[in-house]
């Protein structure tokens, strides 16, 4: 399958959708970003069934047909409908079935029945993105010179939406398939890991850091609202750990009994551990003393070597604990961030889509960006002075700031060029389906 | 659509399943109505794609994949792996996938969950119904003579239990499809029908009646262990309908302020209309004062002079209340239905898929066989001196014994020939979405 | 304790409440029954705490206080308000406070928040009950004699009415006692029982019968509606047990397995069992092999000779299926128990309180009237002719009329002489806090 | 009834607990406060039933029995059990069925049940009161003088303890309360306010400033753990509110579809809006256009001049979107209450138990402290270095550091000298039975 498998996902990732100033200023540039990252979506399902597309296995996650057709009815909500003129919705109930939560747009179909849409089927929504994809680029070839940067900003919103959809399509498929005992597998295992070493800690002295877009890089490129803007924060000295958590340290927290030991755990997440009986990551299983994992490539081995994922915020804390540490701030992570390149590590082009652990010369922290998500300490808020734009588009980010915690970094099934260091994700505490993993943090022992 | 429609449903219902007698007594006979039957079903999802075959929207329906594979699964498991030597399953994971409820069998997979088995996929499921008739057909045609009855049995009543699950297929996917606002159809509207003329009552002495198989039927042909023991029941004077409730009857309850009004309802069905927010049969929509039916045609205008249906028993007594009617018993039921031939009427066979009125000449009911199923009064419980046979397939019937309600009579989507006076169909006061209706009955005046 | 509460309890049982035809002809007998009946309500809150006396552990259970007053608002919504010429209602509110469920009165207080009701406190509620008393008798020394006894079939209602609340106030305590760990108790232990001596059986042979209150009851006494017309029933023939099942017959039914193999389970029995973690009757505990149960008498070891009690009908069908019997049908039930005299028996007014065997000369049953309902096969539904009282008292019983299983008999904590041979009470088949067991039942093995 | 109520309450509030360096210092003055704050929490019940001490509307909610009991428990548990010798506890289940949630400690009752515990009654509750005070009394007397200073820490925790659920007390009763329509009251209507002035911002220029507890005030006396250590933070420019939003500002909220407009909403506010139909403040209901509140002095005429309380904050963030500001950060009104006095105020000893608004001589700010907590933008969070105290003790704040936010300043129902500008109080974004209201902020127009 493997081979299969290279040779469609070869549209994979040429384009940086953050940082390349080309975007906004070339035409053809953009317009190939475009049907990249347009392609590369379609590349992710090569080997998924038409059953397999519409599969949701919880409220939170979506079948990938509706992945397909949701990025699609973003291009055509925000752009089309909008700026070319005379425009013609392929179809005039879409508008209300793929809109995932946009208020101002209109009323949307129940999230949590998105699997009983067997139609429009696959190869409707495969029209549905051809049609699009068609007027896209007749529309962008057209716009006038002046106002090309203005709407390229927003056809590059658009591709940095269809990319988060990329990793939540991986990561909804692997949830989905988790419920078939046939064990479904899209990629192939990863061979054993080399051992990552003792974990070593990083120290820094704390002061007053920036947070959120530099200028420059605001300048060149793009970032989400809610990164923005930037501003001063004053750091406490920390130390952050070189490398994430590995599956076999947080095996001993299991074996050491810290499913069953209250004292560390939150209110809520003691409450969660026995009203859902927790006793280990999501997609672990064990007979006897082997565990075994879930994975894209099916069910593998637990590899002891491997960082730590799919764990929930409860359960990276009560870790962190356990251990006698705690997990960073998102200021300290972004901070320490600054001496990597978000550029480099294990992303989704990789296609192993399971975590490895990544080094790149000259850093001082082992898989900081891509590999797993970390938790961090942080709730999810707004920065001091954020402004989220008028209309349907502030929706995007705002309304979502409460009850959640940030996570940084990316993971192995972030697309490459699609991270950076003043990126935030968010989920709930209880969440596991995505590569969320553990960074330890604590505090400077003299202060 | 329609002409492929009938040119794939052309395998429809040569057979009576349950009273030709050459079934079991002649082989080829037999191998002819396994494979009618085993095609028919195939026929049932015309025009539905691999998406609708794996629609379940709630967890009392099915998938109709699943469906399709389970039926070969009763077919596999009670006789190819018992009775064939050297049998060998085509995967053994569908043991556990396709069993529904069998405990005797072993573990199920979870039902809720049916619509999460993307695998295997339509095609693979197809190939599994092949590889099963190969084998039942050479297996058949080599049993020794002297076993040959007691097998044909057996295959009956997997004839007969697939037929019941091509009813669940249409009613399921009628269901799946009714949360699609894309209004999916897969057969023909229904002209309007002509009035039904005013309901008309028929006598009924009382007296000594024998109910269940008769000696000469049990001889003949096949039945259900819940239709057995034939024994003696007495009956008190009644009248029962000549017709069943139709639409524009029900109307009048609605408009009157039936939905609004405890004192036509059970406690429970009270609750149920008021926490479900019940005010109209299942399926029907109003803008105004125009009703709409979702129905296997697609959205259709209600037709005031069809056949009520997609009512719960709750629904059923408050109408017949509100009448100063009540519900016939089952014992009333099948009394009155010796007048009928049970091989006459609206049937899956029809392909209307909608119900209609029908009168058999000479007969003094309409749609007393097929159109809906009637709720009657009686709650779901074993005849005196009822057995079920030992093992596994005692599981058919028995163990449902409590809380359910009787429906009679079969419907427009019961296959014709599976149908039989003393034929016990049950479900839960609250289901809808079989297509139920309702036949009143009461007391003799004087008694 | 036990001094007290016995003189506090003398006011007990002096009347039989439904074939004492002096009630309905003579003023004076009325007069005091109506004041032991009420007066004997009280004795048995004696030694609860006004705390005890708000309690209510689920919403199918009401605090001993509100069964105190809604006793008392039965007789002045259908008696004083109708009938008492100027009756003033002692407090505005009380109306929809205290109407359990008769919709066709008024809007009633949520059932499930009784116990937020701190307010009236016990002090005014028994202040309630005087001022009602006091009315009451004052109207029923002042009724006209020809009207006499029509009011006085009312007042016999009530009175029948505040009977069962007596049995449900001792049912609901003792649930809401089982949740403090430190086991209240109003009654004494009882001591041990002797063996009850092997089980035997009565044959019958069949036949015609009829149920229901025979034409010399009615007219010299009280039924309610549900026993109502008295019409015929074919029997076949059968056997019955001539003793309720005990305790040391159902351990061993644990002690097999019994609730781990789903062979003797109806299915929602069986889903009943696994998701609410069934493993013993209700009020069962045990360490290593040492069983306990909770009763009004605290918390006593089992005896392993006293009749089974509060068990659901779940648990009595999958019982009587391990012996290879059945239960009786309420037909044949109420066809046995005209061999034994319901006036015998361990009933309320014994204050045991707990179940024990007893035995009358001459009978052919042990504790067929008193001790523990003996839950039947027969789903509670309408005679053949039923027909409920016009208004708010025809949901008496009939709107129970789903959903719910017969049990007869009475039981230890049922008032004497309220009980009779048509009485039909009914439960729902997973309900257990009623003082419910089994009698079993069998087809004659040569028919 | 106020006559009454004044002299029982006369018990309230002389101390300080949290500033009064005396309390270390000098036995006798801790004597003489252990002995006021604990008969202030009696006087607190004056006026309740022995039903109404029961109470529990909610899981959240205790009764007010189990107030007295659990208070008390935590001096048994925390001073008595561990420093005084050959103590024996008065009862020994009370160690289970008073724990509230300490797992160091043991195993607890179920928290939604403890209306289930009539007994203890409240006899026997105040008798425990006594039994731990004569012992606690006894064993503060002769406490060796170089150990009492230790030993005063711990008194003066369990003082503060006392304190806050003299406050939960109130407030849950007010909630039992609400749902009985007899709506009692245990305190006098306010009179009507008078206009609040028209909302006036006051500027802050931002900087580094210290949050959590002097070290002056640490030296001299009480601070909660989670207000600890005292630290650096980065303020940006911002403006605070002159005084809290009432009543008649929020009806305008109300009347301007505020409650029909996502926009203003957070997702998971949006979400709970729509589930649970609000549309008004807790306890806030509506006649045509007249509004009343039900507060402790029954159902009174809402005050469109008092201080707003008993909203969520997800209410709050919606209301301050829409008049374009925001909630203060939890950092920003602790530095902003610097100007004022936090023992003037509106608390508990007024004995109003309804918010009105308050000024004091020279201070910015009307209501800062006292009247109603305000809702910060703060998720309650771990302080840089924050560092729980070892054992069971460790778990009176650590552990609820998730999914809650927190408010500030104290309510009409917190004990004067018990709040301090750097407390921290915390509930659920849901939660609205507390006195919660808003102050709001923004940020400064010119950066």
């Amino acid at each position: 399958m493997a081979a299969t498998i290279q040779h469609a996902r070869q549209h994979w990732g040429a384009f940086n959708t953050w940082q390349n100033h080309s975007l906004v200023q070339h035409r053809d540039v953009l317009l190939q970003a475009y049907q990249q990252v347009r392609q590369s979506t379609i590349s992710l399902t090569d080997g998924l069934s038409a059953e397999d597309m519409n599969l949701q296995s919880m409220p939170e996650t979506s079948p990938a047909k509706w992945h397909l057709a949701h990025t699609t009815w973003f291009f055509e909500t925000f752009l089309l409908n909008r700026y070319l003129q005379d425009y013609q919705e392929m179809h005039p109930d879409y508008a209300r079935l793929f809109n995932s939560y946009y208020n101002g747009i209109g009323e949307q179909y129940p999230r949590p029945r998105r699997s009983l849409l067997s139609r429009p089927d696959i190869d409707q929504v495969l029209e549905y993105r051809r049609y699009v994809d068609k007027h896209m680029l007749t529309w962008l070839s057209g716009i006038d010179e002046d106002r090309f940067p203005e709407m390229a900003k927003l056809v590059i919103l658009g591709l940095n939406h269809e990319q988060q959809h990329q990793e939540l399509l991986l990561t909804d498929i692997q949830h989905s398939f988790s419920f078939n005992p046939l064990s479904p597998a899209i990629a192939e295992p990863l061979s054993k890991q080399q051992h990552p070493g003792e974990l070593q800690w990083v120290d820094f002295p704390g002061g007053i850091t920036s947070l959120g877009l530099t200028a420059e890089q605001h300048q060149r490129g793009f970032a989400f609202d809610n990164e923005t803007p930037r501003h001063q924060h004053l750091l406490h000295p920390w130390q952050l750990a070189n490398r994430p958590v590995v599956n076999g340290e947080f095996l001993e927290f299991i074996q050491a009994g810290g499913y069953q030991q209250a004292e560390h755990w939150h209110s809520d997440g003691w409450s969660w551990v026995q009203q859902q009986s927790i006793s280990a990551p999501l997609y672990w299983s064990s007979e006897g003393s082997a565990w075994h994992r879930h994975t894209l490539a099916g069910s593998v081995e637990l590899d002891e070597y491997a960082p730590l994922s799919h764990i929930s915020w409860y359960e990276a804390c009560a870790y962190a604990s356990w251990r006698g540490c705690r997990l960073p701030t998102e200021a300290e992570w972004e901070h320490a961030s600054l001496a990597c390149n978000p550029e480099t590590g294990q992303f989704a082009d990789d296609l192993h889509w399971q975590p490895a652990m990544t080094q790149s010369a000259g850093e001082p922290f082992s898989s900081l960006f891509g590999s797993v998500w970390e938790w961090t300490a942080s709730s999810y808020s707004a920065y001091p002075g954020f402004c989220p734009p008028p209309g349907a588009l502030g929706e995007y980010n705002g309304k979502f700031m409460a009850n959640q915690y940030v996570l940084r970094g990316g993971s192995c099934v972030t697309p490459a060029g699609h991270i950076r260091a003043s990126y935030r994700n968010f989920f709930y505490p209880q969440d596991r389906w995505q590569f969320s993993g553990i960074r330890l943090a604590r505090d400077c022992q003299t202060g």
